[in-house]
């Protein structure tokens, strides 16, 4: 197995065709193009199909009739686009139905601009759309691990029968880096047959409906209960994270996600050489969220830096996190613009020198 | 001035008029129907226009071009319809224009049931949509409230040029009062003529542009810089509550709104006569979310109870509020049913008696 | 009275409104923007309401809306756009509901180019759409006429039930003439009030029904008659067309329409001065055609000439009118490309020296 | 090889797969919906894609895409939904696409009834869409015709260029006949490489464009004049029509298209058995028309019939056809009614005993 050199939304797109994913809706806008435009050229090769949507709308409703048939399908925008897709989502989630989105942030709100960003955060981890439901959110740092997440992603969609959002940033999107593919891939979790698809029955057996209208108001409760249950046992199972240096000694603990995470490990590694105590836990679930391990490293820090591409989005969970048991202290650009390990270094500098306001949410 | 007796959704719609409403652009879905249905057959009396589109996309790109125009503007819709409003949303808030949005919500997700639901707290309130934007959210708990709070509503979106929206749930619809309009009424604050807005200039005076387009991302940041100023003055300035018994002893304080907040004010009033010492905050904007209020009648508790009609949505806020202070217990239905006064009287019983078990949430 | 010197496509939209026309659904496309444009301003002024529609599929289904609401009301597009009304007009006739669709011709097929054609004739006045079928087509010649027909084409639409379309040309919509407007006009027709307008009945009447729908095949049929009673009657009462000079001797008839027929009467002009005997005919309605007149003045000639801005569609209307009994030339350009006063006396003299072939269609 | 027993719908979805058609794009609708159903199981199998699209406004632009990159495509739908095509079809012949489309007509305007039709004729013929434009129209009157004629389709779509049309009426859709598959099958024209097809040319060649906009006049119209020689080369080499008993004396020739020639076959029979002389043309393509053949045959008789389940559409080229060389009249049913071999029976006799009166059109 050799390492190829990609660009992040092409990585993105052959793990998914790796994966087995067959089918791509979706309708182009950058800067993500390069995902659908991969698919486009290698889904024919493996026997799969390719369709631009006449919008982001009848995409979603595509992924939705594609998934309920039992199919491995994606689809792929930004930001504007994901929102288009926001009643879908919510359907397939009441309809309990297993897809990847790939969510390739850029700056809003509207129609902002193409550079990247982090503010879908709360869109995609609190209220992507109307009713009780959520959908996993898998936040690479890397474009091997975008590789490797989208994988992972496929498998749990299929394991909860739920929506599965890959969240990047356009760095995450645009960058190239070596990455390899596992040949011989073991599924993540152990998957059954999917007996519920509507793959035509044919009399063979009783015919399986995919829905998620319920008009009697008890069963729909029921089915509220349900779906709660699978999310408690999300949020039990399936949270994943990193830490980097909380096994050191440290005053400032950072929490970053994505590529805004690795800016700040580089300026952890020059922080600790000029003998500053810091580290850092990142998340990569977002939903679900490690509370657990961002308190627990937070503890032992005497202040923590959040860090985000937002006006302040995540910060809202390490609050969570942390329920005042330590200042919370905020960097952040907006726009498009990218935090810079030098500032990252200044603002974590500021903090154990005291120059540092501490922020407050809730 | 005589009350009338009016169901709340055209009493909603009524109050829109009264507040100089003139146009409503739509899509029809059940429970709120009746608002669209009662503004075909007002707004021509006052000289205004309905439109019905042709979804509510199209919905939300019209009441995007009024609002630019400079007109009051509204619409309204029910969970699904909100979400595919969800991109029109962040465009209009990017583009710093108010209307009002009025979300008679149903049970989700997906299509789900056409009864009361409280299930879109967190998409009204933490991720509408892309981009960093809030929407300021409105919770009546009566008729009057509703009616009050929609000619307020007005005033707000034309005084921060942003959308405001009416977050109700299909017993706000659907039952009937005695409401009274005012007649002459002032606006809340101080508005300024709309001279931003695109009424043809004629060369009369630079051509105005509503645009939410930065391509240069120091214009965007700085951009997004100037809305999160708006959006902390809205914080600071505008939170409501309303508090019941709070001025009296109690041990368990109740978060609830909507008509979560009347159903338990029900059971406040036959626990209190049982001698049980209850009292409630109830959020009236939940954007922004009366923080301070609620730490603080809690911090006069024992525990606290939040109900809603969710699997949980509202608490996070309570759980941001309180930071571990007291412990949070939690009652609620999903998929339509309603929680009783009974429920609560039994809930707040067995938590008295230490019967009922805390829960957490981050 | 006085004349005002207006642009085409503004006299277009001013006669509407003078003739009452109240509401515009419309969907931008060149070159006749200046008529929303126009009526955006206008309306208002009126009392009326202008919407730019999601798409001409939109504009089409809000015309039947407002014209089964008892309004009068314009919709008005060029070449793709009016294929893209194709159902909706199907469906307008299909309820029998008055509505006036002005269609600025620009060249195809496709999105071909902005510059004039007359290529939509046989769209317009044989296969606008499925069904049995046909809507008056009305073609001026110049800006007063254009206004003119406009003003008569809501009085025919009335008088019928039925769609009536202005079908000029991107020179009717872009040159600028004097025009006036009769200040007090007579229907030209007996109109009666529309009782069977969905307009609200509040138990005042028996509820009225706009519907194409008749799943009973013997209905079918007989609404079917009913309409082919209703053409019948159009063929029979509302052919239009101008003579010039045809009561003077004449070797060739030209038959031409709008522009064109305008470019015609130049050269015919300077033909005669020339001591040519050269006489035309010119349909003003296109459907119900005037076969009679065209055949009548053809047999006064010993050939005839037709001249249009297409591959020759109306050509097939004037072989049906003559059933060779005389010869046929054309003369034609495409693309956008004008017919020149010098290439029609080229033709016509070629004619005269017996240098030009007849042709030949069915 | 073996004739099978299929429904119309079926056999006309499996000879398009055996043409090679490897992508269906459409939305459903009565009462051809066994054909996108049929394709929906059966291009898998072939390595093909079916998908259902968001509207016939969509299919229409997909089908433009998978021409335009090489594919053998078909859509079919019915009436209003042809209607709903009209913009893409202008589109896919001014960019020279070769598709198949096929549409089984039910009775219309507007949303008419769900029973057999020809009322779209004149549509399919004249006035499909905007610009100067054709499309092969092919009319089958059995099963085993609907099939190979869909073969041909293909090909003669891919030789000119060109969008080619199945006309059936819903009894070509539903009734069931034996039909047989030429297993091994030599295209009916040289077909050359699609090298102008958007394939990926990776530098290897010049790019290729798919492109209908032409915004210099003069470049629109030497496009329109390469369209219309294609045309004429069309109406020269593709004139397809059936005789019956016109090698015998016959003094009424019927002409009919379509199921209705099939029941006039029938009554052929029963005349010439009861001694009548009556003959038929029946065209097949209905563009190009077969003028020369009806004309020819119609001399022969003295006097034709024209049938039709329409007011009359067809009848306007037999008019143009026989010029008033012979009378003409006419026998029709509408809205879903059929014309019986009795009526066809009753009528020819009528005309023989000088009870029938002739029919005047243009």
């Amino acid at each position: 197995m050799t390492k190829k050199l990609m660009k992040g939304s092409e990585a993105i797109a052959e793990a998914a065709v790796q994966a087995g994913c067959k089918l791509f809706f979706g309708y182009p806008i950058t800067p993500q193009n390069e995902i659908p435009e991969y698919m486009s050229m290698r889904l024919p090769q493996v026997g799969g199909a390719f369709v631009q949507a006449e919008s982001e709308v009848a995409a979603s409703n595509m992924i939705y009739g594609a998934a309920g048939a039992g199919e491995r399908v994606m689809t792929s925008s930004s930001s504007p686009g994901v929102s288009l897709m926001a009643e879908g989502i919510s359907y397939l989630a009441g309809s309990e139905l297993p897809v990847v989105i790939v969510n390739i942030m850029r700056a809003g709100p509207g129609l902002g601009g193409i550079l990247p960003s982090q503010a879908d955060y709360l869109q995609a981890t609190k209220g992507l759309a109307h009713g009780d439901f959520r959908v996993l959110v898998l936040a690479p740092w890397s474009i091997q691990e975008a590789a490797d997440l989208v994988q992972d992603a496929f498998d749990l969609a299929d394991y909860y029968r739920n929506p599965v959002m890959i969240l990047g940033d356009g760095l995450i999107g645009q960058m190239m880096e070596p990455v390899e593919f596992r040949e011989v891939r073991e599924p993540i979790k152990e998957l059954e047959p999917k007996t519920w698809a509507t793959t035509g029955c044919n009399g063979s057996r009783p015919p399986n409906i995919i829905n998620s209208l319920f008009l009697d108001p008890e069963k729909l409760e029921q089915h509220n209960i349900h779906l709660q249950t699978k999310f408690d046992q999300i949020v039990r199972d399936e949270v994943r994270f990193a830490n980097y240096h909380t096994d050191e000694d440290y005053d400032v603990l950072i929490v970053a996600y994505g590529t805004v995470a690795r800016v700040c490990s580089t300026a952890i590694d020059e922080l600790r050489e000029a003998g500053k105590a810091v580290a850092m836990v990142r998340p990569i679930t977002l939903f679900p969220y490690p509370y657990e391990a961002v308190r627990e490293a937070a503890l032992n820090a005497s202040s923590v830096l959040v860090a985000e591409l937002s006006s302040g989005q995540m910060i809202e969970d390490v609050e969570l996190a942390l329920a005042r048991s330590r200042p919370i202290h905020f960097l952040n650009r907006m726009g498009g613009m990218l935090v810079s390990p030098d500032e990252v270094v200044a603002k974590v500098t500021a903090m154990l020198d005291g120059r540092s306001e501490e922020v407050h949410h809730g």
